[in-house]
């Protein structure tokens, strides 16, 4: 491995484009939650295709480690720079490349963010609906698997990636799927790079699935006197198959952490958020059915609201709830744990998390997108102060534990990256030890993110 | 290569089990198209996992081709066996083990067929959507990423298959997936393994996602003048978001071939059947809109009907219609093409599709999932002439170069096995180097199925 030599001949290559700044360094060494800064020793800005194709070859000659970089939203450490290297910058390949309104399906190069897509589509009556909070590019989206509040209606990005255009770690360029709507042409190669975290290979290009804007969209909210109500309201909504567009659960200490970030007036409660997609006439029907199980469950009703300005308020003070917690408790570091269950379990694993995070003595509000079974707590801690860490950490532990004796996921959506790498081998046996022959195969060197995600 | 040595401790450890039969050879070397009869040495009839584990290894040992075999309905070839080896018919392995009806999701062995689970699943409320026609087995179905009527509203088997288990090429047992809905833990190894066509482990169990059974069903047929009415009514209803469950195009030969053999008393004009699911009133709405929409291109309006006696109907001759179209020409073989393009590309796929047939001179119904873009061209070849096979092969030929050429597929459904083989390189690129090298990784004898998908 010669990382000296690999940068004098991409600088040779890009120019300015290799950046060796500290700035962009630190930059790119960052985490959102609570990893230590971990920078690469360079940060490349591709423009093509066959300029990454080129950054790839280079590195492969002198062994030098590439990283995949989107908007750098990842919460599990996903672009640290554990064993230095290159950061590729993918925020210059950003443009939407191709709209094919009639087959909705768009193509775009992987910095294009989901909400400069969506500012782009508002003309053609089609949006992409995958919504993880933060404005994350579309490559990293695929890259982590992102879901976020609208998968138990659309999906997650395994089911909205029709296509990939992905640089394997010798260079190599290589198309993954058509836009066909399906197939069954020999190994699902798009679905084994959705989710592979920048280990596999690097996504230049991605084909995404569009959906048609829905005629009408009714949002609103109910609080609930326990949570046992909010959860089981969730469990009887799915069990009918009603087809909510978004269910987000907010526990009473999340409601007031948004209540003091953003001026909310919420009763300090469990809430449900929710959002309905689809005819006029289909989104009364389902309001009315939803509107019955909520009350059954204990909620007073629910305020609900078409206008589009009410909708906006509502989501993006979702959208801020983990700047809301993180504002509890000015200075704390997080640390965002991420399960997810069979909706049956759901309501044990919040009750028993709950339970675990009082006896911890941690601020932990959880929230989450329990229409999927997946929920977060965000975990305060105080850098400076290792046994909150500790105790952290250890209340992370229980929750994977937990909900993997479930039948759940060490990770509904955040992935992998540094945080939940030591938990594969428990979720998935010797499956663990194929991903690793699986790298191996396609990256013996191991210069994509090393140090993620395989043994 | 030892395959006689390995039928040999096959037979110490299986007994009985182990057939060397004419008839049971001949009977596994089957297809039900136009390959030619491949049967394999011997045939194994494993009751349990660790039974398909023993006999990998043991296979292993002495470099034994093992070829799994489910019902035996694939179109292209995939259980011929053409390096000889051993046939693991899964038909004993037939257990429905968990039903799950809270989290919509039901565990099974590989030889269950879809017809038996849905009456196993009758009393639940739930069912299992995928419907490829064909009373296939779903470790088969999953292996070739089967899809078939449904798929234009309830997905394919990747879609909805939640984990598997898996016997690898070493005899390793792995678990993929887990009963959550979604998952960011790494390598989607599910998504792997379903359209892998036995080629990378043998499926020994898996958990489906189910569906509620619709309130209301509403099924009809409508005719058109020209088939360009029937597929822009197609491509209208699609682009509106209107969501059929089912939505299927017969040509006017087709309409003929089932009216001979079935006693329907259908117009000899191009029709589309469809139907609908969903609450009374969504059912209703949504008729009112398609009726709009046939209307609108040309078709004199439909018939549709609430009574499950008059679907049965519909659905039984439309899943007949492959050997409707059979009997058109008494001692004929098929060769059945399936290509899939973008629902935009549909009509010249289609009209292209049947000039070029025309033209051949060869009997061939066009009939399909034309909601997915996909359709098949049953062509009819007298085995003792091998200049109409050539004919054929020529017609199968431009098809998928076609279908290449519109963004499409060259197999929607169908699977790759022998027949779409020699169009990997083409339709992937570099990408099929990749299918290999992922091959090699898990099983460097090419013991599991060889000669089949990969280089």
């Amino acid at each position: 491995m010669n990382i000296h030599a690999a940068l004098d001949a991409l600088e040779a290559f890009l120019g300015q484009r290799l950046s060796r700044s500290k700035s962009d360094l630190s930059l790119h060494g960052e985490s959102e939650t609570h990893f230590p800064r971990m920078p690469p020793d360079a940060v490349a800005y591709p423009e093509t295709t066959a300029e990454v194709s080129r950054i790839m070859q280079i590195c492969a000659r002198h062994g030098c480690p590439v990283i995949a970089w989107g908007a750098g939203t990842s919460l599990e450490g996903h672009t640290s720079a554990v064993k230095g290297g290159v950061t590729l910058d993918m925020g210059r390949m950003n443009r939407v490349l191709d709209i094919q309104a009639a087959d909705m399906d768009v193509r775009v190069q992987p910095g294009v963010t989901r909400e400069a897509l969506n500012a782009e589509l508002r003309a053609t009556g089609l949006f992409f609906p995958i919504d993880p909070g933060a404005n994350a590019t579309l490559g990293g989206m695929a890259a982590t698997r992102a879901s976020g509040t609208t998968a138990v209606r659309y999906g997650t990005m395994r089911d909205n990636v029709l296509a990939l255009e992905v640089v394997l770690a010798d260079g190599r360029v290589i198309r993954t799927g058509t836009r066909a709507r399906k197939s069954s042409a020999g190994y699902d190669l798009t679905a084994l790079f959705v989710g592979s975290e920048g280990t596999l290979g690097i996504i230049t290009e991605l084909t995404l699935r569009l959906h048609g804007q829905p005629e009408a969209i009714s949002a609103g909210v109910c609080a609930f006197e326990g949570f046992h109500g909010a959860v089981n309201a969730v469990i009887e909504t799915i069990q009918m198959g009603l087809p909510l567009a978004r269910m987000e659960f907010l526990d009473e200490a999340s409601a007031a952490a948004v209540n003091a970030y953003a001026g909310m007036t919420f009763p300090e409660k469990p809430h449900l958020l929710f959002e309905l997609h689809g005819s006029p006439d289909s989104v009364a029907e389902d309001a009315q059915r939803f509107g019955d199980i909520v009350t059954d469950h204990g909620s007073s009703g629910f305020e609900w609201s078409d206008r589009t300005q009410d909708r906006k308020t509502l989501w993006a003070m979702r959208h801020n709830a983990f700047y809301a917690i993180l504002a509890l408790r000015p200075g704390a570091r997080s640390l965002v744990t991420d399960i997810c269950v069979p909706i049956s379990r759901l309501a044990q694993a919040v009750e028993e998390t709950r339970a675990d995070i009082a006896q911890s003595g941690l601020a932990g509000p959880i929230l989450g997108h329990v229409g999927d079974g997946n929920f977060h707590a965000i975990l305060l801690v105080d850098p400076a102060e290792p046994s909150e860490m500790a105790a952290a950490k250890a209340v992370s532990h229980r929750m994977v534990k937990r909900s993997l004796a479930l039948g759940g996921t060490a990770t509904g959506e955040h992935g992998v990256g540094l945080g939940k790498r030591d938990y594969m081998a428990k979720e998935h046996g010797d499956g663990w030890a194929v991903m690793g022959q699986l790298k191996q195969a396609l990256d013996p060197l191991d210069l994509l993110n090393p140090g993620k995600l395989v043994p």
